[in-house]
């Protein structure tokens, strides 16, 4: 599958577009016209700058206003259109997007529009250029790709084609049937992006909030399978319209838009492959359409499975003390030092496996990876390397995956960048990347529970029902989508629906990304303000201000707290007011009640179930959550949440 | 008037709420229930905290989901309103908001309603307590103003009233006339907010872009009007759920909600004066409504017109000889020193004036003055005094008013900050504020031409058809909504509609600020970027990333960069392919084209007329423009902005 990028979805300068879209690995490129007006450099610099980065220019794009006008107008637009013509030949460009008229369109007739379509398509044929007619969703007269169609086909021109924009088609939740009828030849381009489910008015929707596949609500696997299913065979090509991509880093996010585009062809081969293999060896109906499918030559990923647990949470802290003697107040118990590797212990409570660094030893190790500048995944390793946050913070999280090696090579096929690590020659091989928000995340063979790894720390049998029950984890702001494209795409977990979480220095926007069994649980939280450092752990980042916590359920949370009392555990104080507010909202029994204030205890409750937990106080940037789920309780007390917020804002300002 | 502000509108803790809304100078506060339940203080102590601040307790809220529900539901709401009421009471708490139900109402029934409502009325009789009832304009059933009041009369319970909202009645666009219906009496409470116009889900609308009256696009002077007529005297306050407001600085912000309902107050009063005075002593009708109108006790402002011109710009810099020789470049002529202020000077274009100054002086001056450190405006002004910015930045703008004296008392009856200045005996006393961006805002008597304070520099004639035609300011985030109001409300200025603006590194918010005559214009651009520094000037401001600039109005711009270039300008260049785009989109006579591509003139035209305009290169945050408008042109070339900003941002990277 060949891939583009509209250069509107970057932030930076045109050149710097093309840079970043080359060396994420795109085959091409869209010009989107401003881009190209507000730089110094003249056509053929651009050209020669694609062809010497290996891009092809795949789309010249938007030309505006142009069909359904009286003719006075329509004699000003084909010379309009002729200059661009010529601006295209000094570029080497052959395609060029037609929006449909928005603003100027007078004539809502056909036979009007037909006309003016098949003359521009004499002119285009006089410069050997294809114009590709979309409907936008906003077009004055021409707002569904159906009618598009409908006009190309008539305009019967063989340099008049469509172009499909999955915006405009599925913001206006248009039936999809009649993208089979179409030729996949005459489909002349195809746009691609994802969108959150809003409520607003299209164009600020698609102007602000447009994201890469994978990253909003409609399914673009099954968009993009039905236009392979037509034969075509041309780019699939990235449009995003986004406040947040437009500000942030242009590297990052040509990569995370090409790992977007990889997984959705993979996605769509996997679907393809499935029912091919349904319809076995027989001339099944759909045969054509499944060789009409590989002529965009879709390629497969190593698949995955959703992660079967989490092996371990790995904090990095320069305040071992006081770290440990919180996992000791919590119930962990202290497995041992790694073998080899003195500054490194296991501690656990049942199977929740807390691994503690000091913050030193990894910079030791990786300082001694040999990086090669010129290759940007390993620059952004010695970035990681160069800056190991200090304080407490968690480092990095190990899941639990069917196949190690298949999930590794499926992230590193992603673009994710490995953690550069070393190994001795008789240790379990684990292997990881890092996640957008810097952190490391690694896979190991198994479900979950006593990993083989865990030999290397020594053996501490522990039958106790307890486990990292979630991790919440702070993601810097502008790097949320691709966050949740990460964990989508690498870890085949799901995005819940977010929440915004009061605090009193702004809305916490709060997702959670699941295992459908729950198993693994992860609520990504993006703060209000923008961190100096957003993409450093520890000293600095976004945890700095709303602090990360890994919480461990109990099968008891009452004996769990009584213990913790006992060892001297500092917990993060709740509010008498609550507990009187809990009272209102609950018909709660006093001695219940009674015994929740006692242990500074949470309560929630909705139709499933019941959840009682408590919070430690925050150690650096990590804190610790204890929960008990009665019943099938599924959510993570979100109601309680403004409480821990406000506390922990209290400590902020008053330390 | 007797203000009022709800505690969700600030940031921060609920005590430190209590503290903003005391030292803005508000009477009451409304107590948003969240904000208690989090807060580690007793309900006795939050009464006693307010009570030392001479803060009132207006309003307990929300209490949500009550009516129109089963019986059982109802026994069990009405334990948990008694439980409220019992919270009010330790409070001292008398009137309860009882929102219309979004999520439990099963039973469209007026008759059950009123019946629920009268047994919750007799409760709160018991408690000594007054609800207010407000529809919601996403209620299940009841959404509607009118609605909710058919309901509380039909229940006529003594205990029992409705609370209007701005925000739920003008988002709905409902029919305001049945407003007077209500007795002034029975209308328990009255929240205000304004809101911009968006298109999209009303509950998102509402919690998340509420601004204060003044704002936003609704006509809150009309509104309150009405309300006021029906005789209603009790707290006018704020309610606004707003992203931004909930991060930002919490003092800055209760000043802001203050100034908003001061200037909303004069607004009304001058209104209801202005209708009083139209009656004349005659038997009008109406005069009813005046004396209901009087009961809210609506304090004037001093009133003031628009400003009929801009005095000076005055900018200060540590690089006189750069930017002297720039104003030079321009045509810009030396008036003189100023006579008693060496480090000042005075340069004039036709009506262009521009004031230089020497960052230390100021600062000299300043320091001079004795700040009380309990008054918060001092402080905020010794913040100002402390950290003059360093490098070429523009630190204030003088504007002249019919009434310098009327202006400045209006200013500082709206919560502005008076700039700390020293004068000496004879010279024209200029006072001013700081605007919420940091920069001085001066007013002078006059209409901007040859203004008297001019001789203090010498006289220099200066017949030339130019002046200052433009001023372009970078705000800070977070402090937006804030800028309109402060215009808005000291000035007189009209906020027009705003518009997105692309640059390399995000897109740019554009609003202009405008006299009716055009003789002010301040188009307020907020950059995307968080600065770390937003409030001061100069270096670390937002100025850094998106510099300043003061456009001057000549009356032949080839002309003027012909000049410009024989005295050695350094123009911000503009690519040819601006000019090859600019061929295409409109039908430019070639020897026109040759002349703008020569001089790198920028061109746009619309319906009215046309526009040309160049840029200087930046020095420091600043930069200059000159201007031609020819006919009735009234915009800023808006589609050229890209071009400049992305010019810029190759500036900003490469240096």
């Amino acid at each position: 599958m060949r891939t583009s990028i509209a250069t509107v979805c970057l932030s930076g300068t045109l050149e710097e577009k093309l840079q970043a879209a080359a060396t994420a690995g795109f085959d091409g490129v869209e010009i989107f016209e401003q881009d190209l007006i507000v730089s110094p450099s003249s056509p053929e610099v651009i050209a020669g700058l694609a062809a010497g980065l290996g891009l092809s220019l795949d789309l010249y794009q938007p030309f505006r206003d142009f069909e359904g006008v009286e003719d006075e107008l329509f004699a000003a637009n084909l010379a309009r259109a002729e200059a661009k013509f010529q601006l295209m030949k000094r570029l080497g460009m052959t395609t060029m997007l037609l929006c449909s008229n928005v603003a100027t369109a007078t004539v809502d007739d056909d036979q009007v529009v037909v006309d003016q379509l098949r003359r521009l398509g004499d002119l285009a044929e006089r410069y050997g250029i294809d114009v590709a007619y979309e409907a936008l969703a906003w077009g004055r007269f021409v707002s569904e790709y159906d009618r598009a169609w409908d006009l190309v086909k008539a305009a019967d021109h063989p340099r008049i084609g469509t172009c499909l924009d999955s915006f405009h088609i599925l913001s206006r939740d248009t039936d999809l049937s009649r993208i089979a009828e179409i030729p996949g030849e005459k489909i002349f381009f195809l746009q691609l992006a994802d969108a959150p489910a809003l409520s607003m008015d299209v164009l600020s929707w698609s102007r602000h909030h447009r994201v890469f596949p994978g990253e909003g609500s409609w399914d673009l696997t099954d968009f993009l399978a039905r236009v392979a299913g037509t034969g075509y065979a041309g780019p699939v090509s990235l449009e995003v319209f986004n406040d947040s991509f437009r500000q942030a880093d242009t590297q990052r996010t040509a990569v995370d838009g090409l790992r977007s585009l990889r997984w959705l062809e993979a996605n769509v081969s996997a679907a393809s492959g499935a029912k091919a293999s349904a319809a076995g060896e027989a001339e099944a109906p759909g045969a054509g359409l499944e060789s009409n499918r590989a002529r965009l030559n879709l390629r497969p990923l190593p698949q995955v499975s959703e992660p079967r647990g989490i092996d371990y949470v790995e904090l990095s802290t320069d305040d071992l003390g006081a770290l440990t003697r919180q996992l000791h107040q919590l119930g962990f118990r202290f497995v041992g030092f790694h073998r080899t590797k003195p500054h490194v212990q296991l501690w656990r409570r049942g199977q929740a496996r807390i691994v503690v660094t000091e913050p030193t030893s990894r910079h030791y190790e990786s300082t001694a990876v040999t990086i090669d500048s010129t290759d940007p995944a390993d620059e952004a390793a010695a970035v990681a390397a160069d800056s190991p946050g200090s304080g407490t913070f968690l480092r990095g999280i190990g899941f639990a995956v069917d196949d190690a090696d298949a999930a590794m090579e499926r992230a590193l096929l992603l673009s994710a960048t490995e953690v550069p690590r070393d190994q001795a020659h008789d240790e379990e091989v684990l292997r990881g990347v890092f996640a957008p928000d810097g952190s490391e995340v690694f896979f190991g063979d198994g479900n979950g529970v006593d990993p083989q790894w865990t030999d290397e720390f020594g053996t501490v049998p522990d039958e106790r029902q307890s486990a990292i029950d979630h991790i919440n984890l702070a993601q810097p702001a502008h790097h949320y989508d691709e966050a949740v494209l990460f964990y989508t795409s690498l870890l085949a977990l799901t995005a819940l629906p977010s929440q915004d979480v009061p605090s009193p220095s702004g809305l916490v926007r709060s997702q959670v990304m699941s295992s459908a069994d729950g198993a693994v649980r992860m609520p990504l939280n993006v703060s209000p303000d923008h961190s100096p450092n957003p993409l450093s752990r520890g000293t600095g980042s976004p945890a700095e201000t709303y602090p990360e916590h890994v919480a461990i359920v109990c099968d008891d949370i009452f004996t769990a707290a009584m213990a913790a009392v006992a060892r001297g555990l500092k917990f993060l104080a709740v509010p008498q007011n609550y507990y009187e507010d809990l009272a209102a909202r609950f018909d709660l029994e006093p001695e219940l009640l009674g015994r929740l204030r006692e242990h500074n205890i949470l309560y929630d409750r909705d139709d499933r179930g019941e959840f009682l937990h408590f919070y430690t106080s925050t150690i650096g940037s990590v804190f610790f959550e204890m929960v008990e789920r009665r019943g099938d309780y599924q959510g993570y007390g979100a109601p309680n949440a403004p409480v821990r917020l406000a506390a922990q804002h209290r400590r902020n300002t008053e330390s």
